[in-house]
Parts: structure tokens; C-alpha cells; sequence
């Protein structure tokens, strides 16, 4: 159960982790040289709180810290968490702009897990080479939970899933999605090792070939910026090239519109 | 072929179609009291050439007037059209605001079409209720040129797919793919005139059903905003309710990442 403290100065030092957060996006002075995870708003707050991420704090206008008073009164919640109640223009002032989701929440960063941890109950995975666009990378988590994929490898050139707009762009799915940052050798390593076919998504692929991978056990679909496509080293590591069917003058779709596609044309059967 | 014209006082009266843009989105002096067409960069003003928009002018630096010069020598090209060339710094003045893309073109709007003429040689249509929001209303035009959906229509509460930002998410599909604005009523009596089956796409479908809709000849996709959803109306019109499976503790996927994997998943076999 989390304590709740009213503040009403936005100069408090208790709440550094919200202050000036367009410019505090990336924090070097944290591990990794990496920022805090931070939520916006009461379901991304939600899912932040059962995620693997240690909370740190809080920070809401009063209606929207008593949305979350169940949420604050989990088990896996520390005693010692604070949630910090002020008013819409402190909150403003601390953060730098107006918020209009009411509440925020700051978390560390967890270890990432090995690849092959990741993927030992897994049957159905992302590997993206060149996400580099955090809307797109979050838009493409989101699109992983809806639509049943077990993890993601994040591999070469991609953004950081845990940056703010990741975050929010994913709704905090990117915190329930379990990810692995990981270079494209150690991926196909650790994906063969544990059976997987490889699909590369690519626009030289067979259009006629996607359908045909739902009925692969463990299938990985291999995925790359809509721009520069994916690597040579991706596509030769993969055992079949596949795209999704698509009218003859238009070039391409978005990734992480591409992806949902593809998850679902080829997801486990429900 | 357009005249290619060299300007350099940003106040020249001439390209008034290009002021001040941030604000002019919404012009009450053009008729129907919407704005002209934009489109920015040179791929969407390729697709705005090519469209049944009848264009009124360009603005763009000479690298981008010159990568336009074919198209700018298409013979459905007004030869009155005028191309102005500028510098980037004289076309942010106009403009408002830096425009990285380098190239704008105006065109005036065209006379909807009748949702009869529009629906006579499809085989995919997309109805759409509620959709308001500019980004998802393009990105749901670009998924529908993508995939072969051969027209929208555009129904209660839909926000302008003519609109600036329409425009660009679209990436100049919206000029492509033939669309026309219609209550529901007469939208799915039309719809119904020329055959179609119309499928809801709605949270209490049924998973197991959108596959089967591919052997449909005419089917029209009956889409809604993610947050509302379709009227009661709406549902009451379709002849069949069908939802993509999704993850239970998933609420939603975006509207034109659903409508993507809906086109795709009930889409004329290739």
C-alpha cells in the first residue's frame, strides 16, 4: 500500500523524477545512461504498477490518484511508494507543459532478460532490425498484446521501447510485452536454439507464403523500418521471405501496421 | 505542361494559397466552407497531379520543382498551372513554419461522388462511422489503397479527409482512393442496391467469422472509432458482427491498424 502526500510547492525535491520532462527524456546520470520508465495517464500508470518495473513514484491531480487507490493497494506495490497530490497547474509547472492525463508515474529500469529465457514459453515472437521511430515502436508493442505475441527482440538500430512517447504510443503495453534488447547474431542463435522458424516481412517476399506460417509451433517474424527494409544479414538468416499481399502502385505500409497484419495472419489459433 | 515561375517576396499575392497554413486550415471563403487540398512533398504532389483534384498552383524550392518536372509535363496537366520556385527561407515566411518536405501544391476540391457511382465496380468498400480524428482518418486511406479497397464512404461524424493532415498521413492516398460523404441511411442503401454484404467490425463480433468473409463478391467493412464504437444504427445494418481475435486483457487496436488487418484478412484473393 502506497502512501499519498499532498504537495503544493513545484519546486519540491521529492519530485525530481517529473521535472522538465521534455527536456529530461534522456537522464545520462541514470544506469545505462538511459531515462526513468515514466507512464502518463491512468491506464499506462495501471500497467506500470503490475509491471516488472520498480515503481518510484507518483504524480496526479486528486481524481486521478483515487482512480488508482486499488491499483496503490496491490501486494506487489511497496510500502514505502509514494503517489504526491497536487493541483493541474503545480503539476504544469513541474513537468514543463500542461498534462492533460492527470497522473504520472516514474519507474527503474529492469534488467533486461537473456534471449533464451524470453523465448522458452514462447510460441509466437517479434525480431525488428531498425525501428528507430519510438511512435512506431510503441504503436508495434501495442499491436504485439492485442494480437498474441509472446515477446520481442529488439534488435540493431532500434529505438528504446521504454522511452516516453514508447510508452505512451504503446497505451503501456511496452511494459507487459516482454522484450529483449539483442543483436541479430545472438537472436538467431537463441531463436534456432529453441526451434523457431524465421519469417522475414519484406517487400521481395511471397505474397502467397504468409498465410501458411500459422500452422508453424514457434514462429518468429523478422521486421524492419518500412524505409530501408531489412539487412542482408536478416534476410539470409531467415528460412522463408514473406510480404503481405498489397495493390501494385503503393509502395508500403506502416511498420507497425505491417506487423499487426502479419501477427495476425499468422497467429496461434484461438 | 505547368509554367515554372521564380519568386522572392514571400508577400507576393500569388501565393496565397500557401499562407499562413497552421491557420488556414480551415478556409470559410472556399465553397462548401472547407478548405483547398494541400499536398506536401513531392510524393503526395505527384498523387494530387494524378488526381481528379483540378490543382491551382505549387510552391516548392528548385530541387523539388525539378524532381516534379515530369509530372509537371503530363497531358492532364492544366497549362495554365503554375510551379513558383523560392528558397526555403522565403517559403517558411509564407508558410508560417520551416516545411522540410520542400514543395506544396494547391488544388481546388471536386464534386463528391454519388455513393451509386462510387460503389458500381468495387468488390471492397469501407463504411465509416465516427472515425474524427485527421491521422487515423489517413493512415486508414493509406491501409485501404494498400490492401484493395476500392472506395470509402465517409459517414456521420467522420472528421475531413481532405484535410491537411489527412492528406500527408494518407500519404496522398486520400486523393487516390475514391471516397464520398454520406449519412448512414443512404449509405447503406446503396450499399445494399449494388449487393454488398455489410460486416461490423465491433468488440462483441465474433472472432471466428472474419476469415469466411473473403468469399464474399461485394462485402462492405462497416468500421467505427475505437473509443465509441459503432452506433446502435450501424450494428443494426450489418448483416454479420465480426471482431479480429485479440488478447483478453487487450482493449482495442487503433481503428486503421484494425481496418488493415480486416482489409487484408477478408481481402480479394490476388
Amino acid at each position: 500500500m502506497a502512501r499519498v502526500v499532498a504537495v503544493d510547492d513545484a519546486a519540491d525535491p521529492r519530485l525530481a523524477d517529473f521535472r522538465d520532462l521534455a527536456r529530461a527524456d534522456r537522464r545520462p546520470d541514470r544506469p545505462g545512461g538511459r531515462g526513468l520508465v515514466l507512464a502518463e495517464g491512468t491506464v499506462v500508470v495501471r500497467r506500470l504498477l503490475a509491471s516488472p518495473y520498480p515503481p518510484r513514484a507518483l504524480l496526479g491531480v486528486a481524481r486521478r490518484i483515487e482512480d488508482l487507490a486499488p491499483d496503490l493497494r496491490g501486494a506487489d506495490v511497496p510500502a514505502d511508494l509514494t503517489a504526491y497530490v497536487t493541483d493541474a497547474d503545480t503539476m504544469a509547472h513541474v513537468v514543463g507543459f500542461h498534462l492533460n492525463r492527470g497522473v504520472l508515474a516514474s519507474a527503474d529500469r529492469a534488467p533486461s532478460p537473456e534471449p533464451a529465457a524470453l523465448l522458452a514459453g514462447a510460441r509466437r515472437v517479434a525480431l525488428l532490425e531498425g525501428v528507430n521511430d519510438h511512435e512506431n515502436l510503441g504503436a508495434l508493442f501495442r499491436n504485439a498484446a492485442a494480437l498474441g505475441v509472446d515477446a520481442v527482440l529488439v534488435g540493431t538500430g532500434c529505438a528504446d521501447p521504454l522511452y516516453r512517447r514508447s510508452v505512451r504510443v504503446s497505451m503501456g503495453h511496452v511494459l507487459r510485452v516482454p522484450f529483449a534488447a539483442c543483436g541479430l547474431g545472438p537472436a538467431v542463435t537463441a531463436l534456432r536454439h529453441a526451434g523457431f522458424t524465421l519469417a522475414a516481412l519484406t517487400p521481395g517476399g511471397d505474397p502467397s507464403a504468409l498465410a501458411a506460417l500459422a500452422s508453424h509451433e514457434r514462429l518468429a517474424l523478422v521486421l524492419g523500418a518500412e524505409g530501408p527494409g531489412l539487412s542482408d544479414e536478416a534476410l539470409a538468416a531467415a528460412d522463408v521471405r514473406v510480404r503481405i499481399p498489397m495493390a501494385d502502385d503503393v509502395d508500403s505500409l506502416n511498420v507497425a501496421t505491417a506487423a499487426a497484419v502479419a501477427f495476425h495472419a499468422t497467429g496461434v489459433p484461438r
